[in-house]
């Protein structure tokens, strides 16, 4: 039996990333009813929004299901107190150091996915104790790591260097690309930007829209000083380019960031003052569908590499 | 029959990239006469070198080899002269508009292939009557494109928009990663760096064993002000960096990168003051080793896919 499906108690080895403003209890149900791992992403909530949405999931899913909550974010220990008086059974953990929360939950009894985007956090994850680890690629969208390792590249390294179960991420909006990303060593897959454009996900139908008409060169990764995110390039994309453009400060970046920026721009739907995080794979999404069409299309997708390659003799 | 085994009347659908100081006729013929698809790299050619080069690969092959032409190159006409003259049958251009040379070659009736590394491209070298096109990701080594397009999320983008057989280049250093190409929707694929690393390459043993040392995060893209270029981060690099750092202008870049760079680092294997131009995929690579055990372990490695997945139900 595949590691991922086992690990998780999910039917499919496909994870719904918990991406801010997008995936509330509605998105994350809808995915574990239909086979695969739902994930809440903590990042945009407070911890008592957070508890509601946890709350509402357990109501709408008999199925496994997880938080995505990202350490660097201020009141992380609030919602890691939700999580545990909640009975959260699965927790992803990003962007921030898994050494001190990992233990933690552990010997709480729970499950743990650090996401990392190099071999050395890999390892680093693995040592913490983690359960599993996301190997996430340049491609991807949101919060992205300094090394800009595409996820064909990425994924076999963190297969070679590590012995617990690997999900690949970044790039991945169809059953195809995940038969790609297993066939380079990873035991499941997740998806981001394909469960934005979803009927489920909070997302703002402005976004939606966006992500849908978006093509080839419509993301950057920037910001690289900061933290790296790739973003949509938009009206409030090029004002950071702008200060770019004339040498301008770290400083004069972080305050045309400001705050609220994307909620602003993915939940608001302002799609030009907002900002807008999607992956690459973006240009590939045309049409807003239901979670539960995307995960049977991602099988059959997947399924069909079989019809179409044989062994070459 | 894969459509690019029928085009090229190969074996496997391998192509070795035509790469500037790396790819004369020994590893071309090597790669020819292994089943693959071997290419001399005119980029780095005198015509009458690139003569020397066709004739000694005739008479070290009976299989189809073929010619990369980068179309920026002040000879290019005189490389093509060549060319044709010599009965090369296959052509791969690169770095240009495909317009012009396409017609000449197709009117003498040679198989013409262009590397492109968007949608847009791929759609213009189709339509000015190559026979295939390979689409190449941002992890690849060398020149690249400005959008920055991981190979995948371009593949299933160029495969959707184009009829004719489509190739994989970037990031494809295994039979793993081939298959993944593969299952995203090429045909074929081209490997580059992992040809730098073999017993037949013209590179200097010294930049050979820098490719074998390299990790992950050892090659950056840079230069997009000029062409965008992968290579190695060597101390070369750090003073192109430098510039960067400072504010420093084009001319400075341009001036700074002179002449020979390339030749000094990848030929005369000068690691510090050399070019080093190599893909993100040098990381997985371990060990120089012979074209022809390149090719088998591509075979082995691919066919190993079939074992380790299965069907999804």
């Amino acid at each position: 039996m595949n590691s991922i499906n086992k690990l998780f108690n999910i039917r499919y080895p496909i994870i719904q990333a918990g991406m801010v403003w997008a995936s509330g209890w509605k998105l994350a149900s809808a995915v574990s009813n239909s086979g695969g791992l739902g994930l809440i992403g903590a990042g945009s909530m407070y911890p008592d929004v957070l508890r509601e949405h946890i709350q509402k999931c357990k109501r709408a899913t008999k199925k496994p299901f997880g938080v995505n909550v990202p350490l660097l974010y201020p009141d992380v220990d609030l919602l890691m107190k939700v999580i545990i008086e909640e009975n959260v059974p699965i927790i992803f953990t990003a962007a921030g150091n898994p050494k001190i929360w990992t233990k933690h939950l552990k010997n709480k009894n729970r499950i743990v996915v650090h996401v990392i985007s190099s071999v050395k956090f890999a390892l680093k994850a693995q040592e913490s104790g983690v359960d599993a680890v996301v190997a996430e690629g340049f491609e991807a969208g949101g919060h992205n790591g300094r090394e800009e390792t595409t996820t064909m590249t990425l994924i076999p390294l963190v297969k070679k260097a590590i012995k617990i179960p690997l999900i690949a991420a970044g790039g991945i909006a169809s059953g195809k690309s995940m038969f790609a990303a297993m066939a380079l060593g990873a035991n499941g897959v997740q998806v981001g930007s394909r469960f934005v454009a979803s009927n489920e996900a909070s997302s703002h139908l402005n976004f939606k829209n966006e992500v849908v008409r978006s093509q080839q060169g419509s993301t950057i990764l920037t910001l690289k000083e900061i933290t790296p995110v790739r973003m949509i390039k938009n009206p409030f994309y090029n004002k950071l380019k702008e200060i770019y453009d004339r040498g301008g400060s770290v400083d004069e970046l972080k305050k045309m960031l400001g705050r609220g920026r994307a909620k602003k721009g993915m939940f608001e739907g302002d799609l030009l003052e907002g900002e807008l995080e999607i992956g690459q794979v973006a240009s590939q999404i045309n049409k807003i569908i239901s979670a539960e069409s995307i995960i049977k299309e991602f099988i059959k997708d997947y399924n069909s590499v079989f019809e179409e390659l044989k062994k070459i003799t």
